[in-house]
């Protein structure tokens, strides 16, 4: 059997676990408040090796999603980089303070890796969620978490860098992590425990990484995203006029094939999925995106094959710094 | 075996079902908006034999919970009649404008009957939540309800009618029906169902009633509040320092037993229940009790035994309204 080599990649040094980017998603307040705590009660000295940031602090102390706008969505090169009035979201200011703490978006000097805490009302387990089907890091500590009793699975957004609009794009490397089901402004104990395991077995992969330490490839399944779904609506008042379907409630990640019930009318007729492919379902009645139009999120998966990785020596990263900067002034 | 002759009570002229009570509590609001377009649509002429109300449509367009304060706590004597600044939260105007629409409280021109709707993120299938145990017309309608894939119970607060403060209780008789769990903001279809259900056997109930029937009597469990229970808190920040335990979410109305688990410290240890006796645990991480200080509600449970009642004759109707008046005047 031939064993490949293993891809090199650069050493991560600063990684950013934060939580409360929705501010009554408490799952990620809690757990970073208590890091935060656990951190000052150290007493070696030791320089903190991952950055904590409560993210939205205004809407955390309104138990809100957001204050003015979703700051989830601050993130994209032209909200970061455009100009901005004195009157303008608070979100936009505050993007733009996380863009230069963790950032700038795009740049050498960005945070290796941001851990983006969220929780969601849909039936999803948890879900990393990334722009990318090929970032062998994000897809190597998803494949490294261990959690029996929790149903995991890799969300891809295609979404370009420079349209890429959440705070976990600011980083070298990012993903959301993204557990349900839980009412937002609430927080169930085993939510909480499921989260601080998952950043727990991610700090654990990232100290093994850089140490020297190689990881086996592997297959992944990767959901991608292809579309969304809105509610049924009233023509006039855009209200919503169908709840979803109890057959499709809290089967996210199951295969919806056309024909199938999608939603149930208040009135109490079924409604169907008119698709013409089989798609997986998931984001089923997310309660933040009843204002968005969206009902629930339709994927394509596909198994993405994995190479084994290490980090490289400082010799190789001293040898990839200079080609990098000899391709740059080409 | 002897029969007791039934207990004589007043015709329900003129029942409410109130939804939107709290506007992120979204089965009511969609069920109330669903009759009243029901109704739009019968060509009968037929009078509107129940009253539809939209009761906090402001909080309703914010979708939370209301604008600048609860109005289900504005119901009390003193709030209701007490003096009012221009400046006061909205809550209170819309509690008056509700007063004046199905009460006045505690005066004859009050509507016969209120029903409701809320919803609760905790675990608690259907509730009827009344401020007394031994209000026949609620604990028969309670009895009537045939919904078998829903467990129900019956919640007494034992509140004078002068200190009692929901919308309920300006009618002459009145009750919560609370349904969950769901998510504030969020609709569920199965929960949504329940609570259409549970209205439709009310209506038919009042109806039977007015119509003449006898309603045998017989045994209800009754859980009459004892007290409620705060999450842990830091003494410093007010931030809660644990979540319900796990061994206990989603448990309602199971008999907590001193020495059993209470709570799951974000650090990790588990805090016990401390109380002298085992009582019923119910509002178990109502995600909108955070912010009052309630973690759960404990309960003692006792069984009632309704009469058997039926509606009085016109006859016998004038008969008791002039003896009120007699009594009255004495």
């Amino acid at each position: 059997m031939q064993v490949d080599e293993p891809v090199l990649l650069p050493r991560l040094s600063r990684v950013a676990v934060c939580g409360g980017t929705h501010g009554n998603e408490l799952s990620g307040v809690y757990l970073v408040r208590e890091m935060l705590k656990t951190e000052k009660r150290k007493e070696d000295g030791e320089p903190a090796s991952v950055l904590m940031v409560l993210s939205n602090p205004r809407a955390m102390q309104q138990c809100s999603r957001y204050v003015d706008t979703d700051l989830n969505r601050c993130f994209t090169h032209a909200t970061l980089n455009g100009p901005v009035s004195e009157g303008a979201p608070y979100e936009i200011f505050r993007a733009r303070e996380l863009n230069a703490l963790l950032g700038p978006k795009g740049s050498r000097a960005a945070v290796d890796l941001i851990c983006d805490l969220h929780n969601t009302t849909a039936n999803m387990g948890l879900s990393f969620i990334a722009y990318s089907d090929c970032d062998w890091i994000c897809l190597h500590i998803f494949r490294y978490l261990q959690m029996p009793d929790t149903p995991m699975r890799f969300i891809h957004f295609d979404v370009s860098t420079k349209e890429s609009y959440s705070l976990d794009s600011i980083g070298k490397h990012g993903f959301a992590m993204e557990i349900g089901p839980q009412p937002h402004g609430c927080v169930k104990s085993n939510i909480y425990t499921a989260m601080k395991e998952g950043v727990q077995h991610m700090q654990d992969w990232v100290r093994c990484f850089n140490s020297g330490c190689v990881f086996d490839g592997g297959p992944v399944d990767v959901f991608t995203m292809v579309k969304n779904l809105d509610y049924p609506r009233d023509g006039e008042t855009r209200s919503i006029t169908a709840a979803i379907h109890p057959r499709l409630q809290d089967r996210d990640f199951c295969l919806l094939h056309p024909g199938e019930p999608l939603f149930q009318a208040f009135s109490g007729e079924t409604i169907k999925y008119k698709g013409n492919e089989p798609l997986y379902a998931f984001f089923i009645n997310e309660c933040a995106y009843y204002e968005k139009g969206i009902a629930l999120s339709l994927a394509r998966k596909k198994r993405v094959t994995v190479p084994s990785i290490r980090v490289q020596t400082d010799e190789e990263e001293r040898a990839s710094e200079q080609s990098f900067a000899s391709e740059e002034e080409e």
